[in-house]
């Protein structure tokens, strides 16, 4: 029901971009499409420059079609029959539910509510203080580029109206600031963001915030460093640059794969071990209810709480003061099982019909399941099958962990002797 | 202690082969020590061709250190100390159980026993037959040659006396069917293959057997159709074969990734596609208590029983008409993570250090930590450095799972409500 709702919505979209109004130059149905599919998943993987290739129209379409995606199609249904006044009855309360990753009914206009003034805040803020460096560059048009690249980075898609991402602006402390700090507020999940609001404090915090927390700092740390580190002295990438601009670079580049998909240096120039790492980071992905993709920080962390407590001989898992019950892991478990073979299917059937460069191809199936959108340039040389394969990667590595998050949030398990703690996984 | 006692025996090994009298061509000390490590931990991983730069007794000193590796030390410990009159007392059991990841100390002996005579019937019986080939071939050598293979083989070793392994018996119906039936046995665990000549009967079959012979065949159908269809055209590796070679080519090759190493198509030439099904065979690996490496087929299989259940909402697992209990599926989990970190670190931790093709030095640090030996040609390129990664990954993936199994086999969890099943899954 959800993905054919996605699904409807992607054919619109491919459509309405296929018009001529749309582009400039020659965007056939299957370009038009591809786009289509890679905005409403929030992806951000392209066949064309969006910036030269789009009209301003076109770019508008681009545009919703990744506030739609990103937000939740969902969510929209639910404020559309509001204002006409038609009462939301329960079939779309539950696709809602499927949407956003929610068990309690009740707490779900609240929540919509929540969502819609934490994006449109976020957006508005971001495109003010993008304008900054945009209009005195490009004038009226940069208002546009400030509000499309706000769009984009609240809702992790990624997409840019530069052929380069934002290379461009590798060393600005605006863009390196302001758009990493929407694309992190925007995956890391509408929960945390009204938890916090919420609570203020520290101690009064959920489970899944504290971990949602904690270890989105812990792998912002690890990749900004890794990235220093790795790419500090190779000529593809930071080589070049003053130490002020490797920073913000590693920073960058740090912080964008999960599951942001905006790029200051060439991904392609990558060393492999870089690539490796940077794909992991891919596949951990952002915090379920947000607009970021991946199996999610919460499932990483107990695969890894449920690690360290074997070790120790404890039989369960201890987290900031809760315990979390066996049930979580055996839903960490399935999730993370599935989204492995998922992944690595993908990276098989592409191995098997295109002979490219193996860790470019691998690299841009991973992206294109966790919906980052970062590219080392794989995804403009395929032909037919391979888009068709990477748009059906895209898809289920967006409407996938939301269904699959609907099934194990609404999955009863009778739970035993702890207090639980609630982490959501999908 | 028993990571030290594979230590002890890797350094006499390698010292000995470090002899003149070991070696024709100028074989270092560092050559040395890679070959004992890669004998001791039963990989098969070379940097010369073992036929034409080892000497007779060199030849003779890496099949001992094949036969030492593959059946334990701590098996030959207890025979030698029995042989002397010295009782066995608790401290070497206890070692004895870490190296054969064993609970009861009551079955110790007697499963030595079954070890020492399934293997030298095993080995006595395939060097008879290979016999056969190698001796109308090389006449008084060919004894040797035959005894050699036989041990390599059941030891799942990899060793091979020529350069291109068994390439030149690739459509050799004898080879194809000594040579897999003796790895497919060693590698199948003693357990199971005591389990099978006490039982008699499938019914009376433990768990853990069913498990390992369904999961086999399995894994071993998937393995041969899928090369089959990936290289019949491939003209670098089945292509220019006659139709019965192909399938005799692809039936050895299908096999011998879990973790046996030898090969009759040169490796180098098979397709990514394929190059990635091979690695995830060799990760899968054999059975618990076997001279094979890998996570272990009964821990793959627990995998894949915690998914399937956990997506038809079942709180347990169900294999045979047994009940596999929660902390089964714990010490899978744990496990494996742990595999997959160490694998992916290796691989990061090669990828930093030489700028080879990224799917070959993959390929080599998958075959290392599954003590596979197949390879890509990226182990005879290697530097001083990553000589030395790669023989620390064939020790970690020797001596690691071994030192786990023992850690997992004595973990004592309360056992609630189902009649338990027991599954080996160091
Ligand atoms: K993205
Ligand atoms: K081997």
């Amino acid at each position: 029901m959800l993905g054919l709702l996605y699904l409807v919505f992607i054919v619109i979209g491919g459509l309405l971009l296929w018009l001529p109004v749309s582009h400039h130059g020659d965007i056939g149905l299957s370009e038009a499409l591809f786009t289509s599919t890679s905005a409403v998943t929030v992806t951000g993987l392209v066949l064309a420059d969006t910036g030269a290739a789009f009209t301003g129209f076109g770019q508008a379409v681009i545009a919703l079609l990744i506030q739609f995606g990103g937000l939740g199609l969902m969510t929209f249904a639910v404020l559309v029959l509001s204002a006409l006044g038609i009462p939301v009855g329960m079939p779309q309360r539950l696709i809602l539910r499927e949407d956003l990753n929610q068990t309690s009914i009740s707490n779900l206009t609240v929540l919509v509510r929540v969502i819609i003034v934490v994006a449109l805040v976020c957006e508005g803020v971001g495109a003010l203080l993008l304008a900054f460096v945009f209009v005195p560059e490009y004038g009226l048009n940069g208002i546009w580029q400030a509000i499309f690249h706000s769009v984009s980075a609240f809702n992790n898609a990624g997409f840019a109206l530069h052929p380069d991402s934002l290379s461009q602006w590798v060393g600005n402390p605006l863009i390196n600031i302001v758009i990493t700090l929407l694309f992190i507020m925007g995956g890391i999940g509408f929960i945390v963001v009204g938890d916090i609001y919420q609570a203020r404090r520290w101690r009064q915090l959920t489970l899944h915030s504290k971990l949602m927390l904690v270890g989105t700092a812990f792998l912002i740390v690890w990749g900004c460093v890794w990235f220093a580190l790795l790419e500090w002295t190779n000529p593809a990438t930071l080589g070049n640059l003053s130490v002020g601009d490797k920073l913000w670079a590693s920073w960058f580049q740090g912080v964008t794969p999960r599951t942001a998909g905006f790029n200051t240096i060439d991904t392609a120039g990558m060393h492999d071990s870089t690539t490796v790492m940077t794909m992991t980071l891919m596949l951990v992905g952002g915090g379920s209810t947000s607009t970021a993709g991946g199996i999610k920080v919460t499932t990483f962390a107990v695969l890894l709480l449920a690690t360290v407590a074997f070790f120790r001989r404890q039989t369960t898992l201890h987290a900031f003061g809760r315990a979390l019950g066996v049930e979580e892991v055996l839903k960490v478990l399935a999730l993370t099982m599935i989204s492995m073979l998922l992944v690595l299917s993908g990276i098989f059937v592409t191995a098997i019909s295109h002979d490219g460069q193996f860790l470019d191809l691998a690299f841009e199936v991973t992206s294109a399941f966790g919906t980052v959108g970062l590219s080392r340039g794989a995804t403009g040389e395929l032909d037919g099958v391979g888009r068709a394969l990477i748009m059906v990667i895209m898809f289920i590595g967006r409407v996938g962990p939301l269904a699959l998050g609907f099934f194990l949030a609404t999955r009863t398990v009778p739970r035993v002797k702890y207090p639980p703690g609630q982490v959501y996984l999908g």
